[in-house]
């Protein structure tokens, strides 16, 4: 058995090792299934978040949990909306509750220094909660000293960046989805999961400021995109991809790997 | 009995009358019980969400339902944490469970121009997920036509009011809590329940991109503000109030009180 | 800042050091949404509950958490039944798990006198279970001395009262509802919320002693009052409210603020 | 096989006939795991929700279902309280899923007339619930024709029989438990289980006008019993029985058996 | 009061000196009300589990809970379907649910010896479920020394009496539905409920190797045995009753009667 | 994009495309995150059931849709017990509402074809719940074509096979744990994931006829393989694997391909 940093790769008695003898950090990577446009496989939230994860992992000394890759319904005005054909959901409460369960069960195992790591804007409040139900049972039962930290793998882009993907303009996060961020990331790690002669036309989403619900289809571009994807690339999916790998390990090692105090840790 | 248009007021036959002959639109406020700083009071969120609602009321012939006052867990970076005193949060799923169980009644009651107007940021995909179940039961019901808006009161604020408002830079809508918005809100709605003298001297929350549960209390600013409230005024919480009133009684015509097709609906 | 007993009203600080060095007893009302006849609103349950906490908490150091205002499904035989427009009420489920999430709040913020103070006769068992479920929790969370006072604050009558508030004989409190008590407590402190004009006159209901589900319409009479309302009178409605003050706070007095043992606690 | 009218005696196709060729009700017994005092039995409750249950189908051509013998905890101030060793009690959501499911099943099977028949005051809105949920999910399914009779078995006591049995007054429903009705109903048609020479002398209960949580045992008389026993005897048994025999019956006729239309039917 | 082992017959003084001096066990049974042919009653299931616990109870000093008499939903390979008239089942989590509630409760009465025993096939992993939880929820309470066996009555045959029962060959446990060993186990204890004139002709049942929901009625005999009932008898039933007592009181013996470590336990 | 049958692998119209134009099968493989002893991986059962149901998809025209990774608790009579480090289980509920919400939304694509394929044994029943959910809460939105074939893959060994692998005699799928057949297809499959230097020597396990809540580890050989590995190949995992294919496969020809009706389908 190759070095790897996949759980489901390992044996137990390897798993049990890493978290005892290397004080291994459990990286849970959740995504989604969810249309994402033409040219985009309906998996791209789940596979970047677990190749993310990933990357990461090797930096950190982590584990990588089996992903959470059906998730929470997809928005209207974030996600093109969870009328599509493939995309497939969770309700709330069922994300809440698989997630609290799993979170509860590395504790289990002794791990004690826990990552969420999300690739789908939707999911972030459910994972809040699943957080705080699966810190409260733990509390019940005496587990005091488990940390977990939660973050989109994306949180946070540099101007840099930004200036050299988007030359018109950056539209803003809400509506990256099935756009040049995804699109270029994919195409740096995926390419063959990538279809470039089906990028859609359409002209970036306008929408309300509001949703309604049920929703209307009608608000959303025909292929689901929420910006147009032309000008994406390997070479920007590359800086994105690089940028993210250091935004993630950088905040696990801020977290789990210095001896700062907890005052500390916050300045940046 | 004056023409009050919160529903608490009326009686069942007036209630009935206003949705089956002025076609009346149903607001549900909802907000929050959650520190808001020294010089705020606990009811901010409910008490600003009701209000605002009741103001858009008035101008679209609404019914303003009694307010959801507890409501989802504040969040450290977004509200300060769920760890004050006084901050008196619900479950995701209690939160959810309820706000279904309300809106159904409405459509009971006939409505079926309903609008979900927050006023408390972490409320929002529980209130995402509240609305889909509601619009899921009913259609098991066989009642397909209720249409539900939901949005925040404050989801859109123009550059003219934020350059006067932060004249200095504006720390975005994520710091805005118990800072110059929602305290120049206050002094020009209920100025009594201000007290200015108590505004803290606290520097703006300066957060890493990432959540951390059971959450880091060191990261808050001791007053619970994430921003200072310095240069607040009953000036500028005018023009606030007027603009976000103007906002949601605007969606509300656009949705609910105009011969637009569903596709035009979307044009700003 | 005035000297306010209501929760809403309370920056966080002053509501810790109430709690903190006045011990104060933290009310929590509960009430409903519910037809109340053709001359009292909707909200008569929730408003009626909140001012007579108001009241006992202004006597005893307590302080009025915000109401409790969706309830438990009005019942015919008790409320005039669901079916009404404009009675809008939560599952059973859906009101336990708020309430029972609101107790643990405040026993976090170190609450240890808690009271629920019920205005509508169908929340009862769903409070009882929120109740033992909140104390459950704090048990598994190493909490064991938090109290929690429930009751109606109409639990007790005198029958000096009733004599001249029912010159021709009680009804009884099973079809006290929309008549001469509520009317004339209402006429007492909100009189603008009466119309005394369109108090109806129905007979009071006769049931039969069982309930059917779904429920029969017919068995209740057109107004949703289930006796007359006729004779109220504001002066009636102030010898109920002094009465029942008396009751609520001579209750936590009893309960919370003597140094009489448990077991002393109950001769009355 | 003899003519039983015990479900649980019948095989398939004979309960499907009955449904069919007699339009049976389906009575479902609900009652409790509940102390009794020192003379009866933890059974009580289920064991006389059955009994009656079955006398009353055996006069309306019904079907006896097996009981719901877990039910809703005791209260101190209505059945001693669920500290006692042998009270068996469930969650209120426990039982309210339990009896949704149970009456949904009824309906499948064809039973368009349905009897909830209880013995233990605690259950009663928790039924309320169950039923209310069982017809909303009913409708789901497109069925709207089900009729779901919900009572207490001792909905009702004629003054005649109070007077034999309480010869120095009556102390009210709340107070009987274990006390001179259901001792004597025991002895009448269980006397095998009950221990006469075990009768408490313990005082009536004396009990504040609210609830305390967690409850205080001081409040309640050793015992268990919230009355005295004394002056139990079968003859009285007889009599109650009887008189409930009558009331059971007489409600399933009147709202099964009979032409009458839905208004008819609530007149006395 | 005779010596009986059934938990209802018991007053609470009695059910408690039970535990505290006698040790007991608490067996609770568990079946079903479920279709079992032409010729067997509704109730077989919760009959034979209440009567083989009674059994088991009287040899190592056991109390007999009340039955949980409605389980999990009839399967078409394993009990004909949930389809048929008179099978009246739960959903999974109620009997989850209510079998969690009920093992808290005799863990709270000071029962440290809790058996479950089975006598429906389709309810095995919901009881282990509610097993499981009940452990963690009494874990919370700092309860930790309750021992919770959990068995079907009928886990082993011995070839013995299965070359007697089944002369031409087993048809395998997962047949044995209203078939020989069912029809030969009630002759012996409950003859009054079997009709022997009704046994069906209907072949064995041939099952493909899946599941399919909605299930095919079509699949099953209409009598709704999966194999035949032929050549049962009170002989046959002795012997399997004889046995089955053995294996559930033996079981219980190991576990909870002697003084092996738990290690030692498992060897047979 | 090449011909994959994975559905994470597809744009949202490609896969649109196959269920209208192809009546593709949607195939939802469920397995565990589960210790296999020293020498598997803590995947395998995921990892087998997605394979298997690969190659089923391939010859059936069907889509393999994400697999449920994190599934129901490991037991120890037959996966070794949930104590295990490594082992990541989920609650029972949490499981049923996961696969249900998954399953509506394939209904909700259009797909009435589907099938859930297991290879975790302690997931059965859960899934049989989330089955008969989804059929029910699809019934109620209307939809009664749906049908979802549920089996594990293994459900059928030949004699013929079973003699190979097991020279000395077949232990029983119970004990199936970690040992020859796992093994063996695991070699054949993926041998980069095994490890057979690991494999234990442990003698196979000898469980008692009963399940103990919490459970005793000690009855669990120390590797947690509950049967010896020794003999394992990739040749006997070729005709496993070549067995299950056409086990699979072949229930979904029969099933969803063929012109039968349903009632000659049962016939083999």
């Amino acid at each position: 058995m190759s070095r790897s940093v996949m759980m489901s790769d390992l044996s137990w008695p390897e798993y049990k090792r890493r978290l005892e003898e290397e004080d291994a950090i459990i990286l849970l990577p959740v995504g989604a299934v969810e249309q994402h446009g033409y040219h985009l496989p309906l998996g791209t939230d789940w596979i970047m978040a677990t190749e993310m994860s990933r990357r990461a992992a090797e930096r950190v000394g982590g584990i990588v949990a089996p992903p959470v890759m059906y998730a929470y319904k997809s928005q209207i005005r974030s996600g093109g909306g969870n009328h599509y054909c493939g995309t497939t959901s969770l309700d709330g409460a069922s994300l809440i509750e698989m997630v609290r369960d799993v979170l509860k069960e590395f504790a289990r195992h002794g791990a004690r220094k826990i990552a969420v790591i999300d690739g789908h804007y939707e999911n972030e409040f459910f994972l809040t909660e699943a957080c705080d139900l699966a810190v409260r049972d733990l509390r019940y039962d005496g587990v005091t000293d488990v940390r977990i930290l939660k973050m989109r793998y994306c949180e946070e882009i540099s101007d840099e960046v930004l200036e050299i993907a988007y030359p018109a303009g950056y539209p803003g996060l809400a509506l990256e989805h099935g756009a040049v961020l995804e699109t270029s990331m994919m195409l740096h790690l995926f390419p063959h999961l990538v279809d470039v002669s089906k990028i859609s036309d359409d002209p970036p989403a306008d929408f309300p400021p509001y949703d309604l619900y049920p929703g209307n289809p009608d608000w959303v571009p025909p292929s689901g995109c929420l910006a147009p994807a032309h000008g994406s690339s390997a070479e920007i999916g590359k800086m994105l991809v690089d940028e993210f790998t250091d935004l993630v390990s950088g905040a696990l090692e801020a977290q789990f790997r210095t001896a700062q105090t907890a005052a500390e840790r916050k300045v940046s």
